[in-house]
């Protein structure tokens, strides 16, 4: 917590870093959607990305801005998922170790994912108590480095570059909204578009029932006491300080979406986009549909960050 | 079926005729499916194409291609479901009326993207002879064109535009692979490969439960007397004149695959490629699964051609 806050350059930093590694994910329109908004919707796909999400921008520029002896220890993490596949895949690429601290019961093809990245899983019990302590005895045991999921620099600045690449292929945008959970997506963005799109504003899309990044900016400190309750279960996780601090210096708005929204918003994303989101992912969509008002006409850019579906159930019934 | 057989140059003259209209959509890759194929797979992915399908290319060329006063009087057609939508939309991107012949029982998916585009629904008994008289009669009744969803010759040499992108962008390929039902794709897909990728095979993937593309080719002759039993429901038409013809002079080969591998196969994609893909694309990685020695190392394209999927059961889940 106490390491500097990273800017626009470490965001461009990253760009250079992981464009060997990473896709430059295509960006998706579709006017039935932007019929039902009422506003220009441009999608990034981060669903395309390597371990279908975004997660593998952070965690790669992370990994390959490690020093050679400290990366010959390899890394370690913990995760709902995402982030550990992600973190598993760069530490392939760069060919060193990889452990990843999983919660019990987290979603089984995100775990899948993991595996089939080559990593050691470790599995915890799901608290972040428990977690922590299990990621700090792996860091103990084999000396690998934790690359923590939302608040290491590196990674927030190599979250940053998707909106990089969708502001470079899409041009001005009004408003630019992506999840929030930890805030690593969301204050890498801002960082890519306080720079880039001046008169952009950013928003965040988070569940109702883990609302601590709006609790937080609307009291103006960290509040992260709480139990989540929500099916966007990359969402879980509560507001990093350092991410924190940046979405206050950006003026970041966060807007507070109910499960059942996002589920129809994925829905819509399926059927319209035939792109598999998750719902960490559709309730950016929802966030939008619930301020049709505000945005009329205008140009909204979209990060669709993720699409590790577990598919043994489809979504929208789950929640029935 | 007297129509002359469309060449090489309809298909380059299609893909200039339809450039405004259609996505040049992207090519996906997946290590993991490589790794599942032991071989190199370059995935075209136009469930990303408009409407959700390789359709609009062949519908886009057809509607185009028609002098003004022709244009005026509007067309028709009977479709399973993505060439009515995908004429719909070609129709209203130049301002001339659709009417669309549908079969009771149709995907529901696929009727509201029919309606979406603002045809004239016209229902009738799911049999190919109701269909054919309820188109005539739209025919007498408004003086609109015929646009047949894959004998049509524009409409082959649009179908071709996917192939010629995929080759394009992806370079020289050992075996291209896609879905027949009644030819439109796969015929379009051998004029585009015969001309631009010299000692590239092409290979047509049908179901077991419609093999008619497989009997006639074995066959010498077309045999298209056949009850079709399959779940992939854009391939239960059955071959037309010119486009046997065309695979055979183009020296196709057809493998059939039972519905039960198709299943597998699109749970695969949808897992692996994050997009959602209908039975009637997933084949195409069946149909390679099973050739799997023989395409060992190879450079493999695919036309994943429509992702219409009805999102109200899970498509693994209906099989059962």
């Amino acid at each position: 917590m106490s390491m500097p806050l990273p800017t626009y350059d470490d965001v461009l930093a990253a760009a250079a870093r992981i464009a060997p590694h990473a896709h430059a994910t295509p960006v998706l329109r579709s006017r039935a959607l932007d019929a039902l908004a009422g506003c220009e919707l441009h999608f990034k796909a981060e669903p395309l990305q390597r371990t279908g999400a975004f997660k593998f921008r952070g965690a790669c520029n992370a990994v390959w801005a490690l020093d050679e002896a400290t990366a010959a220890r390899g890394v370690v993490t913990h995760s709902s998922g995402n982030h550990g596949a992600a973190l598993a895949l760069a530490a392939r690429t760069r060919g060193i170790p990889c452990h990843v601290v999983v919660p019990e019961g987290a979603n089984a093809a995100k775990r899948a994912n993991i595996a089939r990245q080559g990593a050691t899983l470790h599995t915890c019990a799901a608290t972040i108590a428990a977690r922590e302590a299990t990621a700090a005895r792996v860091q103990a045991d084999t000396g690998a480095r934790l690359i923590h999921p939302y608040t290491d620099p590196h990674v927030i600045a190599g979250q940053g570059t998707a909106a990089l690449e969708l502001i470079n292929a899409e041009g001005p945008l009004d408003v630019l909204v992506a999840p929030v959970g930890g805030g690593g997506l969301l204050s890498g963005t801002a960082l890519a578009v306080a720079a880039t799109a001046s008169g952009c504003r950013v928003m965040g899309a988070e569940p109702a029932g883990a609302a601590d990044a709006a609790e937080s900016l609307a009291a103006g400190e960290l509040r992260v006491d709480f139990i989540p309750d929500t099916l966007c279960d990359g969402l879980r996780g509560t507001l990093g300080a350092p991410n924190f601090a940046l979405l206050r210096a950006h003026r970041v708005e966060v807007v507070t979406v109910p499960d059942a929204e996002t589920l129809v918003a994925m829905r819509l994303l399926w059927e319209c986009l035939k792109l598999l989101v998750e719902p960490s992912s559709a309730i950016a969509l929802a966030a939008i549909l619930r301020q049709r008002e505000r945005l009329a006409g205008q140009r909204v850019g979209v990060i669709l960050s993720g699409g590790n579906v577990d598919l043994d159930a489809l979504p929208w019934k789950a929640a029935a």
